[in-house]
């Protein structure tokens, strides 16, 4: 590519609604441009990033036997009304009726439209396994697009639906895409991580997320840095180790004013906040009417993670309690509260790491008042519930007994879901196994972020020049800056001599042939992030060198005309 | 490609709602799945076609120095509202609201998007002439879908558009597209033919369609055998040659009862048809109130050109007129009505033959009378106003005076535009001219119906067997069908060396691994219109042959093994 028959358009400073860097650096390198909130034109220069993305994921979903076809933006609602998704899905589902006033989904996956596809596709056994995939467009009406590419409402996303005759077939197929997820972000040249993830709302029976590693990541991930172990924050198991310690302190009821906090309460004590109890009042409301009360205890120190609670036998449907019922209650504001002494009979739920305290101290259910020296069995009864309530923190045992926890932040940018037969038999979805017998399709579903790995890919890698592309994804992989491109001949004869031959390579080249200043040129491939450069000036010519230059680099290399190119090439060795 | 690992599905019959062979032949051949009404899902087989004509698309785009972005599909209404098209678009437009209530457009092309995304980016005539592009999905909300992707509501389409400094430029930009799809439906292996057609209400400075030539086409093109002049029907020109012949016969008027069109007049004379007038009788309403009465005249062969109607002065606004109107002003009921005595005065507009025409027949303006012997001048004042009101017959002089006209019928599948200054002007486009002074930007507008190229190119090549894929744009270029793939130690071998031979050639293989019988292998091939096949047999391997057959060949050549694939090689050289 000639630079002069490309478009480029860089920016000096980035527009103030972009605020993470990838969407800084993104607009500033003129590889995206906005239309509307979360609807941006894919520029030729980010549009080259995208398809360099497509081709991998295309390449590696073929390798593992899945069949690309494409299926409609527009779908029927009565497609989206057989799942329930129709009404289900809140606003994110963009909505439209067409000129006969029926109601049709933009959407956002197709679940629904690959199943009623396979429904009327697949009969027998003997057609199964068969995953298919298609890269397209998608839409959801975010409530609050913002990030650039990376919580847009218009992206593009490869979505790959997998359909087996049993579990096990289903399982095989979804290690099948694990291990193509592996080698696509391999491929992509990005430090990542595929972590086990809460399978959410939509059941099924395991998922993994794949996150770009990067600091300014939204997601928590945890994992053990001596096993496999790796899952969401989510989704960590926190593990309790040991026994629990006897009794060494006497109970004593303490005056705590104003301490409403652990922190608060520790600090006045002046003891270990590891020793405090978080207390959490949380009421359930009962099918036939009436409430169910429950108090949660959690380590002064821990975090709550609310999916853990939302699994405790119980308490699928719980909220927290309103200041009156915790008035009634526990006869107390909160603040104060704990298991000793409630005015109302509540169910405790202790976390495993509380269940193995002694010596704490807790609420005493009266304002400005704690208990200290607090401890089960002998100052109030054993927790009715010991489970795992608490996010994990660095250090925890793994879950895996094989050391402990690390913690990372990481960019989710791609999710591999055993989905079973939940959409499959809401769509009376089945094929005929070998006895003749009708059964539902065991189905998979598979999803990376396209356009949102730019956005990742730029947060792993860039600098205060600009973007760092990994070879694989750059627009380019190399640039050609001229010094004089049209005052010399020689320079001349150089680049146009070193393009073709690095086209002849099979690198993927572009020659900067916009007569710019060295400074703004630079400048511009710096910001842009390709990773190769190669300057070309007539000092250099006439001693037969060239001057090169990786974009991590900070200084350039001499290197002989001749073997310019074979230097490069080595670099760009994918 | 292994069938095994593909996925193909054909149907015997084609569904009853599929009207036309390229319907009936896309949805038998498996390649497109109805998802509702104008709605597909691209199969494998089919997005494989596409893939192909995209690939051709993009490959000459880029060579013409277009360069390649992607516009985004949901686009802010205020835009479409700078144009006017927003009201001026009726519910072909599908709009919808955000859960904001802001209203969207999703896009059925993208003038608006690519005239704001310029008018930021462009500041001087130095960053001139630029042509951009994207290959991407369209909604059209047509008012009756049909024909399969023909006349689709969901398709792809690449559309282009240019921006210039003046109209040499503009028009430089656009003979550089006009001649990148010559190149590009020259790849296609299609016939084709570009012609010129009307602006439309878009204005404009001119524009050519180019067809697909198929005798099931939509739109009737004219061309000259003898010269380059070809136009669409609606845009071509009818000259009339030659001189008034001078009167020869009496004015008489003749009882034609119950004769109220030409062909029952002539019949009931016994006379030429090409001696009648048809009449048509028009309503202005004009500005300021009251009516302005036309009578439209053709020989009575001649159809009438609605669109050259419109063009002609004082015409624009025209309707037929009411029976109400006709009585009053004829003081005759329709189908008796001529130039020559009628009630009230009325503007004749004579086509170009007409006025030409001596001892002519036409209405008396008095039921069941027309007059014979009619002559201009004589009998009846010259017409006030001569035009080309007709379309074009075979045998025509060619409005280039190089020969006569002939008549053939295509499918619309490209178009390219002069836009002027429309877009630009309305969206304040404007760039800076070697003097400082802004300018609006002269643009181009060029697409071409991706996905309709499917249903085109099948149109003009099929047999009652199934579809013929010009090789270019065939799913695979060449199936394997061995004879016992699963049975025969020797077919396999041979079969599996050739499909790594071909591969190694560059042929877009398939080898039909499914271990159906040879009928039904054949069937589907022939159906999906692969264009050549090689069938791997025990008994011709033995004799060291293999059976060539190319899609249009109506028997099979035997070909030495070794020598196959340079064989089958040569026949796809693209």
């Amino acid at each position: 590519m000639r630079a002069s028959r490309f478009f480029i358009s860089t920016l000096k400073e980035a527009p103030s609604d972009a605020e993470i860097v990838s969407h800084q650096l993104m607009m500033r390198a003129g590889m995206i441009k906005r239309l509307g909130s979360g609807i941006y034109t894919y520029m030729p220069m980010g549009l080259k990033v995208i398809r360099k993305v497509e081709a991998i994921v295309r390449e590696e979903m073929n390798n593992a036997a899945a069949i690309e076809l494409l299926m409609p933006l527009v779908q029927p609602a009565e497609l989206w009304q057989e799942t329930g998704r129709w009404d289900k899905m809140g606003p994110e589902l963009m909505r439209v009726k067409d000129r006969h006033g029926r109601e049709f989904a933009i959407q956002p996956t197709s679940e629904e439209v690959i199943t009623d596809v396979v429904r009327s596709e697949i009969k027998s056994y003997k057609q199964l396994p068969l995953n298919f995939y298609h890269i397209q467009t998608k839409f959801r009406d975010e409530r609050r697009p913002r990030f650039g590419l990376m919580r847009g409402r218009e992206f593009t996303m490869k979505d790959a639906y997998s359909f087996d005759r049993d579990l096990a077939g289903m399982q095989q197929s979804y290690k099948v895409m694990f291990d193509a997820y592996t080698r696509i972000f391999t491929r992509f040249g990005l430090k990542f991580r595929a972590v086990a993830a809460d399978n959410g709302a939509i059941g099924g029976t395991g998922s993994h997320e794949f996150h770009v590693i990067a600091s300014t990541g939204e997601d928590a991930l945890v994992y053990c840095p001596d096993s496999d172990f790796a899952a969401n924050m989510e989704a960590a198991e926190a593990v309790a180790t040991g026994e629990r310690p006897a009794a060494s302190a006497a109970l004593v009821k303490t005056s705590t004013p104003k301490a409403q906090k652990c922190e608060d309460v520790a600090a006045l004590l002046k003891i270990d906040l590891k020793q405090t109890l978080k207390t959490l009042a949380l009421t359930v409301e009962k099918d036939g009417g009436g409430k169910e009360y429950f108090m949660l205890l959690l380590r002064g120190d821990h975090e709550l993670n609310e999916i853990k609670v939302g699994k405790v036998a119980g308490l699928a449907n719980h909220r927290f309690s309103t200041e009156a019922e915790i008035l009634e209650v526990y006869g107390c504001v909160p603040g104060y509260l704990g298991p000793i002494g409630t005015k109302a009979p509540v169910t405790v739920v202790a976390d495993r790491t509380v269940a193995l305290m002694a010596d704490f101290v807790t609420g005493a259910n009266e304002a400005d008042y704690h208990y200290t020296g607090a401890n089960w069995g002998r100052d109030v009864a054993e927790p009715a519930i010991v489970a795992d309530l608490r996010n994990v923190v660095e250090g925890d045992p793994s879950p895996d007994g094989k050391g402990v926890l690390a913690i990372e932040r990481g960019i989710e940018v791609g999710h591999v879901f055993q989905l079973g037969t939940a959409y499959s038999e809401a769509m009376k979805a089945t094929f005929l196994d070998e006895n003749g017998k009708a059964a539902p399709l065991q189905m998979g579903c598979y999803g990376i972020g396209v356009t949102r790995i730019l956005g990742a890919a730029i947060e792993q890698n860039f600098d205060d020049k600009g973007i760092i592309w990994p070879a694989s994804l750059a627009p380019f992989e190399l640039v050609l800056c001229p010094m004089g491109y049209d005052r010399s001949e020689l320079v001349k004869e150089a680049t146009d001599k070193l393009y073709a031959e690095a086209q002849a390579a099979g690198v993927d080249v572009i020659v900067d042939d916009r007569g710019l200043r060295p400074g703004a040129m630079f400048a511009d491939w710096e910001l842009i992030g390709v990773p190769h450069r190669v300057v070309i000036g007539e000092r250099g010519l006439k001693e037969g060198n060239l001057e090169y230059q990786g974009r991590r680099d900070t200084e350039a290399t001499a290197v002989p005309v001749a073997d310019t190119i074979n230097f490069v090439k080595a670099k760009v060795q994918r």
